[in-house]
């Protein structure tokens, strides 16, 4: 396995090959374990994490002494920090990983054709799945358990800051790969901070099958400027909320006021809110009264503007932002069509919501909107594996192939087509 | 639209994406439209390929005039050739495309949470589709009316050398589109032969969400390594037949047989032949005494050659080889595991079959081995969508993500989750 000393010794690209190799090697051997190893696997790796909770707040700390926190912002230390109840979280949800169905050998499909041959359509591994993230410890055991719970072997690139932390989470995850008898390469994490390894990772399109960066804006376009290698990636959660003419005013009230304020965040959050000009007058003073005594900013149109003093103006780049913060922006639109194109002109293709009573226009909405997920009265921060009941994800891809929306176990899968025959040739 | 004029007017950029534009506005717009309107316009654009078949031939012919046929091979120039016969193929196979069932708007999936949340995972186009293709007119009709059947606007790039042929199709398409009240930029032809558009096409991610190429492996491999948008490719087909130790002879003598010499130049094809070393004496003979009697050179390992003076020595680039001609790379292997690792690692992923009358191996080869496809006493010149009953397929992807073998109407969409709630917030 590469190791801090074989980067030194032979060099970034040629250890990252090394590693690469190994991921590879170890991806055909899970192919040969059921689910019942992987899931012992897991739960040991939960156990080990569980015991180490002294070894991991220390190796935590040497991150923590390390960060420039003049530099960086409280809520990046936040996400760097490690703590007994969010050790225990890690543990608990590679658990719940575990408990999740097992989705390789899946038969997705199966037929007969006239000439008797019997074709299947099963699910197996993607294979090699680099995965890309910033200083956050618990991404190493929440991204490493879904790659193996899904078949396949990951090589995880944490950010530098939270190096130690990662790798002592790394430990963990490979002491119960050793227990139920798997490779340790299964999971590996890259053993050096330089960042020519993320550009080797990128380049390696025979040994790693899919990259999936998990950060913020910068890093992803990186990503997606450099790979080589097909990327699943959640871009931008620019997510709308449009409230119709026909909205039960107080269904429009709430779902408006927990799309945004909930948890304001989050990828699904909303962004933008749309009104009806026709009913905007009766129905969005409420709205924003709930938003401003939350301490939610307001940028809204004109018309938004003269309904109440707190709206400051909305520029032309509100419409395109993803705050991820009490900020919202407020345009008031010419009905459903309007809606409609606005959402698939600024919106990041993520999530969007239609509150109507009128059954016809949120039938339309639902198929003209664009986005991964579009929803009918119900709040845009249900955009979430956890919330579609598909368990723990790695991420909301806003891409359109493979994986669209909320990506889980079933989605860190591909298919093979299995045709069984009893000799048959084609005429 | 983009025209020949516009292109000399604005300059090969503005003008690809000008086209692109009108593409994304014209898939927008086929989301109005159901399965009628776009199966009325196949059948219309296939009338009018029959009743325009003077004016096809009499483009082919401009296109026949000025290729150099002295440094063209014969199978480049029958690949751009239109006859009657050919013609008529074209219009039928658009009809057939026609009579496929329509992917769109499918309910994949679909399920009710706790909370009284319904979710649908439904089928939906994938946006606009470029096309990357040689000089074969007979593409420009099957992937116009695929990418149409299957809710998407198609923006094409045939060979330069079919120029004129390409575009009088593309009339007879344009021509169905618009009788069926269809956008004509529905599907489109790209106004230049200038290479620049390639390299344009394959940087306007904003504006396609994916590229097929069709076509050798230097055109792939180009598209590939330049391309900023998905690609879903088809890249070599080196398939093998593997004769395990206690097949029938006689099965795996015609399977052989057929996977090699019914048409050699297919990607479904075999390229090399591995039988098991304990019973090579007994089965091979007859298996090579076939293929050299139908004019197939053999090349083979020592031992094989041992068995039958006519085989010449294979060289290691054999084995990782496409000939797609009548030539077969035959190896000995020391049973199962020797074979599914030669597989894996010489092999491209495509299609590979075993013959055996042991269900355990044959379970044990179709589960090791990474491929596409894999069969069990069948031929690997079933490696076609038509023969799985996927209806006309654009290609037979390599890759693992999205699209996996066959590439159907099916495989060129994507889904979309359509969430429908009564004022559900999250907690």
């Amino acid at each position: 396995m590469a190791t801090e000393a074989a980067v030194d010794q032979v060099g970034v690209e040629a250890a990252m090959e090394r590693l690469a190799r190994d991921a590879r090697a170890a991806a055909r051997a899970l192919g040969e374990h059921g689910a019942a190893d992987k899931n012992r696997a897991l739960r040991a790796a939960a156990r080990r994490i569980r015991s180490s909770e002294n070894a991991l707040l220390s190796a935590n700390a040497k991150d923590l002494a390390v960060v420039d926190s003049a530099r960086l912002t409280d809520a990046f230390v936040d996400r760097l920090k490690l703590t007994p109840d969010r050790i225990e979280a890690m543990a608990a949800g590679i658990e719940a990983v575990a408990a999740l169905d097992d989705p390789v050998g899946d038969v997705m499909a199966a037929w007969e054709r006239p000439n008797g041959l019997r074709i299947e359509r099963v699910r197996v591994p993607l294979g090699v799945i680099g995965i890309i993230y910033e200083s956050r410890p618990n991404v190493t055991a929440d991204a490493g358990a879904l790659c193996l719970k899904s078949g396949n072997a990951a090589i995880l690139r944490g950010g530098s800051e939270s190096y130690h932390s990662s790798n002592a989470i790394m430990d963990c995850l490979q002491a119960g790969l050793e227990e139920a008898g798997l490779p340790r390469a299964a999971i590996q994490m890259v053993p050096t901070t330089d960042r020519a390894a993320v550009g080797a990772m990128l380049t390696m399109a025979d040994l790693i099958d899919i990259i999936v960066p998990r950060g913020g804006k910068s890093l992803i376009e990186r990503v997606q400027r450099e790979s080589r290698i097909p990327v699943i990636a959640h871009l931008d959660g620019n997510c709308h909320v449009y409230v119709e003419r026909s909205a039960d005013p107080e269904t429009a009230r709430s779902v408006a006021f927990n799309a945004k304020m909930r948890r304001p965040g989050i990828c699904g959050a909303a962004e933008t809110l749309l009104v009806d000009r026709a009913v905007a007058r009766d129905v969005l003073p409420p709205i924003l009264d709930d938003l401003a005594r939350a301490g939610c900013e307001l940028r809204g149109c004109d018309d938004t503007r003269a309904l109440d003093g707190r709206v400051v103006p909305a520029g032309d780049s509100d419409w395109d932002t993803e705050y991820l913060d009490a900020i919202i922006a407020v345009k008031q639109v010419d009905g459903l069509d309007d809606a409609i194109a606005h959402i698939n002109t600024h919106g990041s293709h993520h999530t969007d919501a239609i509150v109507t009573a009128d059954e016809a226009a949120a039938e339309r909405f639902l198929g003209a909107v664009d986005s991964a997920i579009v929803l009918h009265n119900a709040s845009t921060q249900f955009a979430d594996g956890g919330e579609f009941g598909m368990g723990a994800e790695i991420g909301i891809s806003t891409g359109r192939l493979h994986a669209r929306g909320p990506v889980g176990v079933e989605q860190l899968t591909t298919f093979k087509y299995v045709v069984r025959g009893s000799g048959q040739v084609r005429p």
